[in-house]
């Protein structure tokens, strides 16, 4: 089943209704979902990852070629390369060649699926606080 | 520097203005923000734990007791108890001994703090696609 076919979790956030109506509050995740988020959140829980994808969405025009990021960090260009991998095959980024250069841009059906399981949660669970 | 000390970003979400205004579209991650942030994603990286905080979110009143928990699993209640370990000691979940059982509630500042960083980029980047 390729990620583009997986539904996308109800992204409303409603925190004047009742908790139960955010996913992570009232309607427990199943298994199969779980075992298809937790590698979203996996490629996204390391410091060069969350800091690579933090610079890519914050350049200009939404894209960065690696020669804008390289100089961020302390890091060798290909160990950059590999950070950029993971986060390109868990679906957080995607990319094409132009010319020298290989460009990357978030894909924000993604970014939408992780933000539609905490972000509902995270605002019933303040309204309930 | 302890978890409650760490400023909270900005969860403000406005979709209707520039895309530069979301946190992660525009303000790149410090490094030390990054390395901050990075454990919490780690400790739901696992499809386990991801269920596991759904069921607690869900559970009657917010907090469930490990009594609740274990039913929804083919793991060994020391399995479970290692997985509400790792979550308790990210800060993604409280807990007090109540007798003979232990009881588990989310800590809503901190999944805020994860929701503030994903779901402003998902607005932004949805509203500028």
């Amino acid at each position: 089943m390729s990620k583009q076919e997986l539904p996308i979790i109800d992204a409303g956030v409603d925190v004047s209704g009742p908790a139960c109506c955010a996913p992570l509050v009232c309607e427990p995740l199943s298994d199969s979902e779980a075992v298809e988020l937790a590698p979203l959140f996996k490629a996204i829980a390391d410091p060069v990852r969350l800091r690579l994808l933090s610079l890519i969405a914050c350049h200009e025009g939404g894209e960065a070629c690696v020669c804008d990021l390289t100089g961020a960090f302390d890091l060798t260009p290909p160990t950059i390369s590999h950070h950029l991998k993971v986060l390109r095959q868990a679906g957080l980024i995607d990319s094409e060649r132009r010319g020298t250069w290989v460009y990357y841009w978030i894909n924000p059906g993604v970014l939408a699926r992780m933000s539609a399981l905490i972000g509902p949660a995270s605002a019933a669970l303040a309204g309930t606080a």
